[in-house]
């Protein structure tokens, strides 16, 4: 693991806690590049009444407004659970360089665990990916937040 | 074919001549619920400077607004092309009960072409597909409009 990866991945897994607080999913994102973090955001789907609100959606959009061009060449994204099928289709077309990810999604990642979108040689872009930086945090906060659900 | 999907293809075709007009990749979405139109958007990828900016993206999100829900069950989604995998995500995500497309995307399509992802088993919701309507419309506008970006 990168010193630097350990570093972004806790920024996104503070984005992540702030998600919790407020009774969202908590999963977090920070897009990177050269070093430098350009966004960083948290699920808010029930708060925006929108369920493509997840972290890497707004990452990317506040990203792209930032560096003023829909294309991220270069730039990494860390996320602190495996992404779905549609951030996954967004990695894609913003062409992100390179996804780093925290816990694994059984149930619906789409970067590993139910499809391996991101390398799929039938599009136009391939992402690099790296897997398990943090898990073990990133994992144990989704379980916290879901058994606190399950007392409520 | 019913001929209420040939009358709301024709919306989102309109909506798709929109995006053509100002030099976006003509594609256009309408949602349906009950028999009527909730939200309609068209592809806006370049005026946004973002590739999210997908015509089924925005429609889900208007339609999420205007029924202050981001489950929008019961709803159709009419679209002039095959969804890719970020829209096809975010179509099972919002639950939507039925997508109706025109043209094929051998590309890029996740609802046939390159993936069946909105009848996967393994995930937490399943879509109804229906495709062909107005193809031959939705496709000779796509073609047109690659035709003329090269000719420029």
């Amino acid at each position: 693991m990168l010193i630097s990866d350990q570093y972004f991945m806790e920024l996104a897994l503070r984005k992540a806690k702030k998600a919790k607080e407020k009774g969202e999913v908590p999963v977090g994102a920070v897009i990177v590049k050269n070093g430098i973090v350009v966004s960083a955001s948290n699920n808010s789907v029930e708060k925006d009444l929108s369920s493509l609100m997840h972290a890497e959606i707004k990452a990317i959009y506040r990203a792209q407004k930032e560096l003023e061009n829909w294309r991220l060449t270069g730039c990494v994204l860390y996320v602190t659970l495996e992404p779905c099928l549609m951030c996954c289709g967004a990695i894609l077309l913003s062409r992100i360089k390179k996804l780093v990810y925290a816990a694994a999604d059984p149930k619906g990642g789409a970067a590993a665990s139910l499809y391996r979108t991101l390398e799929d040689a039938r599009l136009n872009h391939r992402v690099e990916v790296v897997s398990g930086v943090m898990e073990t945090e990133a994992a144990a906060l989704l379980a916290d937040f879901f058994k606190e659900k399950r007392l409520n």
